[in-house]
């Protein structure tokens, strides 16, 4: 039987500890993306760039043809909210576990911002519509989910807050205030993904509801604010490194008194910190397996360029010389390595939800971009000044597994966490290690023996 | 349904990677096996080392008694010989996988050399098992196997050579010439483990037998020589930093004509590269499994230590500062990586035996050792002089994993090998990447666009 | 008496290593140039960034006023051409050592891209002017030096090239064809620092002029091309991590047919190896010392940043917690061993010419920027998203540093170079240890002990 | 004129640095001092090993008599207690200064325990002479500090305890009571290095007089205790990797009602804190270079071992392959900054005091042994097994250097306590950049430029 196509993506070794949790729908859907993929969307590639203008203003005005076709083809062959997981949302999921979607990820991430958007899987729409999946009323879900479910709409999500140390949420200091019927919101926004894109039409902010409740962790609330609300005044894009990642963009806003009406709540007063809790566990998998795609690419890319019969310095070709072939060997332990801890993860997510796989996420969380800087910063070096450029993408790529190490919490915040629930598996084993010095004492004793310990 | 024992020593996630890889009998015996350890090889640690007199004559003579009880107890619950696999030894195994071994091994790893001598699976007799099994005949299957099959009786495999860069195998001197119904054995060897066991009763010795083949991989033949024999002299135990690893010992020993009967070569002439061939890839396995445990099992030594209460340095706990939770959450991370790595590498054996798994197996011997050694550092240095000192196993941990980056092949050879083997994706890479521009380039040109590319 | 201001900029311990090396001129002279930075040019940093439009258009046309204000105030200050060493260039030179100037550097490379160009010290000006004062003849000098000198035009170095690996030069394929009276140029550049400047009025350009020679390195020759010549086409500016560098940039050119009077070879035919030897000593320990002002500044960001009595995490500030301090006093280390490192080649150049410093200079080029960018790298974690993007000098700045570990030879290159280098100790070594050997023996056998040695 | 023979042994860019700080006495001391461990010492070292027999008992009983005979030699030479420099104590001391010590440091660094021995500069001797001379009376200065200077003695240092966190002194536990014209000595001390030597005649003890002192730092005293004073009971020597460091070892000591006369109290009561602060300073120096020439030998035995012709693995010798000599080259460039960083502290010391120079020790302190580990490392690797064992000096070696970063404190101390020094800085960068804000927005104002910051 001819090996899974998966298999020349991403490893054999891998696959094989999975495939017998794969349904066979799974197989199949993961075969039909691959295709997909290779024949439709990562030859796109230097298309989707050529219809993004240079032009500092137009470049933030488009929509760009291409992908708009990519998706419409993707729809038709059911290659559409694979992340959304049918378990945990029976009305709007289909049928794959995190495991299954978590390779599918992976091949994905290998082409860059757009493979995800071709078959809606982008953040942050993704976590969006988690949300309103989740937590949103019928009446939200039909005027906003659905069209995001459509992709006919996208969606950005406002948390990170200028002048505020954010990584920790209860420092949010954007105001929540009802007036009548109505909820005004004011507040300094910035780092907000996707909302520079001309189809987006729906902020959800997180912001403080009820800044005096004693508990830390009830005094925000998430609210829908329609895009084109007045009041929001989108300041500017931040750049990465020198990227703008328009037309998308991260974007600091104002939030200057824009109302919206009380149903456009979610979930209810003082829950939005409920909320961004269910939003982050499988999307940081997800980040995770896109990251791991994008290392293999950069391998990938490595290969090709080492083995090039026309670069070939101080008389041997790039791939004869023994450091090269040292960076290839542990880019590829490294890749692999990382691919079976977050397919682990994966699977623990699939078992006890999010709630009981943190340890399992935030190792992922903390590893994973590490590791894929790493592996795109070799290849970047095997390039020599080609690989910092805009004509390959690993420089690009580089780039957006940076802010990786910072998004979603910096990893320091994801070292400490798993370095505590760590100790947490202490007193059991001080318990464990009095009962086996009791029973060496015994021994000892038994055997007549004096010991210094 | 309570959890399997395993997780407790192991991790969770792992285990739910392969639970399902493992049948009824394996997970019996996983479960039987850890309690032997907890109830009765774990307890008797300090006592094995008191049995070791210090005199350095008779810790050469030694035979430990509270090992040989031990060994008697696992014989009678089944715990023997569990590394041999039934599949691939239909007549002497035992019915478990490679992969369900391994995590056996894991166990077995964290109790020092003796845990695995308890059952039967220590190396090098489980190397010579497998080479004896395999390759050896009717005779010396009766003769020398079955002891060993028995635990009656230990064994040395002699490879490695003095004044001889032997990591390249090709190197070896150690001449095997047949004079009449004999063999005549002169070399020189070292680092030859186990041989300075009173119980080690064979040595597989490695020669070179027709030094003018033209191939060089048909030189070297393998001879059974009997511990015993006239000409072997026992020059010293090499010390691996200040241990001595008596009784066991690696030995240098001088083959000073050294005569054997013809019957005891092995498979046949000119087949030794063959046999050690077959002989190490389920045994690096096992290494680097057995490593994971010594490395958990610092992690967890390292856990009781950091929340000892009398600890307090500075006002405050070790377990209270931020750089020690970082290293702990370091090494759980990369312990799990590790482990799922060797997994899927065992899985990859279990499929396409050692030859189809020679990648897998190879990033696993370069990436466990470091990996191993990093997470024991870590914790002697939380135990301060403690740490390196005889009153815990970490720093005579570290210094059995430390050969580990030299034994069965230095670091540099198998990163290379594995970078090699890595290079063979390049072509289809390069042939899947032609491709894409092709279709890239179409595009291009019936959207009317010039690049530079 | 009053320390000299430079410790405040980089180290005391540095300081008081190299300050008996200083003649009162140079104290003076570092002690002018700190003030004037302070003073003028670090507070025109947001200015100098505003004067550049947006425009993908105009910014590629401006000569930004306040550098242009900046150029005059410093050269009436005799703070001008502080690069050229009287003693190599007796004619053109400013009076301060190889060391002397390094220290200048290092504060220099405090202020990005414009300090340097403020005091007419900025690459690749600095070894063109170089290459013109010491290989030019006095017409070449009249007509491009002088006004180079004067800080009147700015220059290209012409010699990396597309589709080649051009880290060997003998790779190097320009042609440069004598025709009567004129040399004919045909070729195809990339990454051509400064060429895309308003200001820039001349190209050295490296080219093969006798391809056959039997000496691969005699093929090459140096010429002046005016950048106004016809046929030089600028194709595009290359972009490093997103980031055009305008008005300078890195530009992509090609030389069609390019002619220029045969008074512009540079030295005579043949000779383009020897002039960019020449070229590369002092500029690489410029290059060095910059990037370590620019990693003492991205830790003096950073301590400013975690002692913000704002940022405020999970109860602590940031400068609380462990690990940021430890990142802090491991950014502190690196620096300082790298700043020794590099002051020490520069005190070798001082004394030997950079022929004899091949060695401090290789380990200087590969070892600070690896050291700038992890330093810069902790520095960006600390500030969290506001790290990477424009807000803050800290992503350009890692940008630039990470073109360095390509620039002048990757890295590999140079830690090759300095292996081999250092081999050569090795027979010296040999015969030393023969020697002790010689006299342990007769030691030995003078008490009557044999060993196995 | 021919170079300093010191260059053959360290580095020529180095002694460059420093050799202007050198006065005409020490570069003659420091050429004799080569010479005489050239002719002497280095030859012994076999000589040394097989003259402390193997058998335990015997093996601490030895006074090595090649080492007396050293002794004697290097004291007719001038060459003795070169660590004690005149300026500080004119009395006893040599006209050296720390820095010029430093280098002397290196080299004898080079020879392993007894280098420093044979010329009376070995721990823990030093510290206690240094101790001796600054806060002994007349009276102990002459029974004990002279025989130590002469050689003729040797002593231990009694801080660290058993069961305590001890690298804060604070915890310190041992009793030192006064009853009538005696002191009452009780504690449990382990990790006392020399105390197991034959001619070690004198402990230095420091225990707590004071318990209830307000101050923490005032409850510590020092008392002089004849080594062989009823009630000291040495229990065993702790070992290292399993290194035992016989005659000198680290020995478990308890101190059961120790009586020795008041007037052998150190400096006063409660002053035990203020001595040991004393202590330090220059010793860690000395710790540091003499790591770094261990380093620098490991470096020299690596160049030496992949040039031997005899060592050819895969059909290429050691040094031919890439890794290998990017191994060296790191291990060069390592060295050296790692060499620059410690001469400089030391500069520091001779400047300011140990107290002026506390940074520049502490950097030094949690530097130098992690990067001479890892030079040991590589070149252990470079020897495959005969790195581990009793052959070559590697081994041994490294398990010394690995304690270095536990002794005199762990790391993480010394990182915490130079990032806490570091972030000293802060405020005056942040009062720096607030003059920069103001004049950058003065500068844009006068322009009529607003922006984002």
């Amino acid at each position: 039987m001819a090996a899974h196509p998966v298999v020349e993506w991403t490893s054999e070794a891998s696959w094989n500890m999975v495939e017998d949790k794969f349904s066979p729908y799974a197989k199949e859907t993961l075969a039909k993306l691959i295709k997909f993929l290779e024949d439709e969307v990562f030859p796109a590639r230097a298309l989707i760039h050529a219809q993004v203008p240079d032009d500092p203003v137009q470049r933030w005005k488009t929509v760009i043809p291409v992908v708009e076709e990519l998706k419409v083809k993707a729809k038709k062959q059911g290659l559409w909210n694979l992340f959304l997981s049918k378990e945990h949302y029976p009305e709007f999921g289909v049928p794959l576990t995190n495991l299954e979607y978590a390779v599918m990820a992976e091949i994905l991430g290998r082409g860059g911002h757009f493979a995800p958007q071709a078959v809606n899987c982008s953040a942050p729409d993704t976590g969006n519509m988690e949300v309103l999946a989740r937590y949103g009323n019928a009446e939200q879900q039909k005027k906003w989910l659905i069209p995001l479910l459509n992709g006919e709409i996208r969606s950005a999500f406002a948390m990170t807050e200028k002048h505020v140390a954010s990584s920790d949420a209860t420092n949010i200091r954007t105001s929540l205030v009802q007036e009548g019927n109505e909820i005004v919101i004011n507040g300094h926004k910035w780092w907000i993904s996707g909302a520079g894109d001309p189809r987006c039409k729906l902020h959800l902010v997180m912001g403080k509801s009820d800044p005096n409740n004693k508990s830390a962790y009830n005094q925000q609330s998430v609210v829908i604010v329609p895009a084109d609300t007045p009041g929001i005044k989108i300041v500017r894009p931040m750049k990465v490194f020198g990227y703008d990642d328009a037309p998308e963009g991260h974007c600091e806003i104002i939030y200057d008194n824009v109302r919206v009406p009380v149903g456009n709540l979610v979930l209810g007063w003082g829950r939005g910190f409920e909320i961004i809790q269910g939003r982050l566990g499988p999307g940081r998998i997800h980040h995770c397996m896109r990251s791991i795609g994008a290392a293999q690419n950069a391998l990938d890319t490595m290969l090709r360029r080492v083995t090039d019969p026309k670069k070939k310095t101080f008389g041997k070709y790039l791939h004869e010389h023994g450091t090269v072939i040292a960076d290839i060997a542990r880019s590829r332990a490294e890749i692999e390595s990382a691919r079976l801890l977050v397919l682990s993860a994966a699977l623990q997510i699939d078992k006890y939800k999010a709630k009981g796989a943190l340890k399992e996420i935030g190792i992922a969380k903390f590893v994973v971009p590490s590791m894929a800087l790493q592996v795109v910063d070799r290849a970047i070096q095997s390039f020599g000044a080609e690989g910092v450029c805009q004509d390959q993408e690993l420089a690009s790529t580089w780039a957006g597994l940076r802010t990786l190490r910072i998004a979603d919490g910096p990893d320091a915040v994801h070292i400490q966490q798993v370095g505590q629930r760590e100790l947490k598996r202490a007193p059991a084993l001080v318990r464990k290690e009095a009962e086996r010095l009791r029973k060496e004492k015994a021994l000892l004793e038994k055997a007549g023996i004096k010991t210094h310990l």
